[in-house]
């Protein structure tokens, strides 16, 4: 059976219901993102008869044939309405854009209830209000209200996004475009009246675009729903959950974003833990997470973990990094140590870290991890570009070393600007994840390492 | 009395042994970012009669006339020919680039003694060996052997750096440099044969141009000295210190890279507490902890934390990140929350952090700050520029709010890509530091309340 959600990502036939050509307003945005959609757009708005190329409808009801989801991204005081149009169109899907309702105070939550119990009379699925919708790079279909000419969107990919923000959602599908990671689906929910987190969870796991989700949220809708379903979705794909509002003065915060109370942390944490995903700790820990778990495919079995590196200082904080996350060092086994030796220069240092400094080339780099790595479960790679002895070709020398032990490797390209930067994007080209420190390399293969423990 | 480190910073004629055209040689970088320089250079080669349009002398001896200091950029296997010499030259001072000493087993222990005793002997101090020496952007004096092709170099300005590692040097130096803050010196001793880092800060308590030093240490010379140094350094100015190698892996790592030890971590969390510095804890924090004591003169006098932000799931991370840095954040006050009720619409959120939502535009940042930052001690400004009411004029906006109310402000530019940079440098560009997180921009106020406790 299908699941309910498909058709809010797959819908054939969707109408806007408040597109205009307005500037700043949603409803135009929406329009315009909808520009490489597959599927039917049919604008309805009484004052156009033609949108964006596109034919207008005065009313929902005028629309010709079956709409399979409605985008409602009308003011607040027209929402009544166009519901009964949608009830009379026997619209089941709906995405409410529309803010004004829960999060604005009494009359708002009265309206949000009325329209929940309608929805649920007629039968009726609703994403929002208060909310983005949904995003899917695979038939280009989106209720994002950004402004395409602010907003760089992401390629298709394997990555899903869920998230309470909107904002978060979007800041989170750029910073994976400039990455150069993909997105399959996105979801931001809002004041989620109908549909929640778990719901979204629960359909990825059966999305076969989709093989790793990170999700922002503040609070759950129904926590034991949430624990099941996280662990179902863990048990098959890495889960990446970053919860915000743990303090008091964060869950106060929460009270006046979203509407909701942001709940004992420490139950948060634990259920988390318990699901089987890796919990994130900041904005910049579920990038760094997200990017890892989305760009590297071979599991992290152990806690052994080697670090090269041709700037000793650099391999410093790493190996102070590598002891608060949990791994393991050992020392270059002797056998490789000789082997190493023979082609190696006496000063480069074959302990762990492997430190072939500033006179070491891409090739050395090379031979070092295919000699040492089939001895750790991963490694982090570090490089800086400063040094002449090292050329834009360690990208490609690094991942092609990585690919052929089949080991998990997080690379940290640093000093030379343009060079690190350049080393850097192509390095993530070859899908090895590049972090702009050694430490959140290091922390970013211990979220490898913990999602990987609960893979069967 | 003049600090005989003066003379490393501001020497007047400089020989530079080892000199070379030779491409990928530490004395052909040397030379070349020696163009700059307002003093008088020797390059010294038997090879060379010119070098980079300067006469090249065969010996040390051959230089006319007076010659303040010596860098030495020859294989260790020279080095003691040439020392020999520089005592005949009567030169006092010495910058060793060459590796090979302490750092490279016992052969090269025993020649960095002979070094130390023949230097008190005949009374040259010297930096280094294995060291990149000194840089000054005041007079343009380098000793910094780093390719004037890969590496950016940083304005003049008010920050200073010592570091232990001469890689971390270079990559502070630079990402200074990309966030436009000047640099005024930096030192890298290397094996510190003779200067240590106590002597650099010691030196720089009492340099004009130095408003603020970030350090990267591994271990220190002399425990009691540097403590000493650091708490009359932090008595009148922010210092920042890093220290690498805490864990057992770490420590590790140290001895293979500076043939040092990097001692119980514990010691010197509490020398760094004592005395009054700020310790950072990783790469991000030192960089962001520089950036902050340098950028921002207003200092932070209490724990009072406002946040103004148009889109609430960033500063619900703020938030979380300002009770873990042990801020507080009082509601904003009955009578500015009724002030600004008259100009904001309805739905912005008049707590603590003020949410102005994505309707919000570059003016209501500025109402929101001058109303409600003379409340707080510091506040930190989120701006996502995904929507378009906001525009490149909002980083003017926030610098002169935070100019005319003398208070540190923090920003985090997300969103909306290439806007979201342009703001983040004008800003900049305007004194206010911005961090890629809302997390960090938190942090990194309280570095700044931190190290403002020291101040008189």
């Amino acid at each position: 059976m299908t699941h309910f959600l498909h058709e809010f990502f797959y819908p054939r036939t969707v109408a806007v219901i408040g597109a205009t050509d307005k500037p700043t307003k949603p409803g135009r945005a929406i329009m315009e993102n909808l520009a490489g959609f597959t599927g039917e757009v049919f604008p309805v708005n009484p004052k156009h008869t033609e949108l964006f190329g596109r034919r207008c409808y005065p009313s929902i009801t005028d629309i010709p044939g079956t709409v399979d989801l409605a985008v409602i991204a009308l003011p607040v005081i027209a929402v009544e309405a166009a519901f009964a149009e949608i009830v009379m169109k026997k619209i089941q899907r709906l995405i409410m854009i529309t803010s004004g309702f829960a999060e604005a105070g009494e009359e708002g939550k009265r309206l949000q209830e009325r329209l929940r119990q309608a929805a649920i009379k007629y039968g009726i699925r609703i994403i929002g209000p208060n909310s983005l919708g949904v995003f899917n790079t695979k038939n280009g279909f989106t209720s994002f209200f950004v402004s395409p000419e602010r907003i760089m969107k992401p390629q298709p990919g394997n990555l899903s996004i869920i998230s309470q923000s909107g904002a978060i959602a979007v800041i989170m599908m750029e910073a994976m475009a400039r990455n150069g990671i993909g997105i399959a689906k996105a979801i931001n929910y809002g004041n989620r009246v109908d549909v929640d987190e778990a719901d979204a969870l629960d359909y990825l796991t059966e999305d076969d675009q989709t093989s790793a989700v990170v999700m922002y949220i503040e609070s759950v809708g129904d926590g034991r729903k949430f624990l099941q379903t996280a662990k179902k979705f863990a048990s098959r794909k890495p889960l990446i959950v970053w919860k915000a509002g743990k303090q008091e003065m964060g869950a106060s915060a929460v009270a006046s974003h979203t509407a909701t109370l942001a709940g004992r942390y420490a139950l948060y944490e634990a259920a988390i833990r318990q699901s089987g995903a890796v919990e994130a700790y900041s904005f910049e820990h579920a990038l760094d997470a997200a990017k890892v778990v989305s760009l590297l495919h071979h599991t992290c079995v152990g806690n052994r973990l080697l670090i090269v590196t041709n700037g000793g200082g650099m391999a410093v904080a790493a190996a102070d990094a590598a002891a608060r996350e949990g791994f393991v060092m050992p020392p270059v086994p002797e056998g490789v140590r000789e082997v190493l030796r023979r082609s190696f220069p006496a000063f480069f240092v074959l302990n762990n870290p492997i430190d072939i400094t500033g006179s070491g080339s891409d090739d050395d780099y090379y031979r070092a991890l295919t000699e040492a790595l089939p001895h750790y479960d991963a490694a982090v790679v570090i490089v800086l570009t400063g040094t002449t002895t090292v050329t834009e070709k360690s990208a490609e020398i690094i991942a092609r070393a990585c690919k052929e032990l089949r080991k998990p490797v997080a690379t940290c390209m640093l000093q030379g600007m343009r060079y690190a930067e350049d080393v850097e994007k192509s390095v993530q080209k070859l899908g090895i994840p590049a972090f702009p420190s050694p430490e959140r390399a290091v922390r970013a293969l211990a979220v490898l390492r913990r999602s990987g423990c609960t893979l069967k």
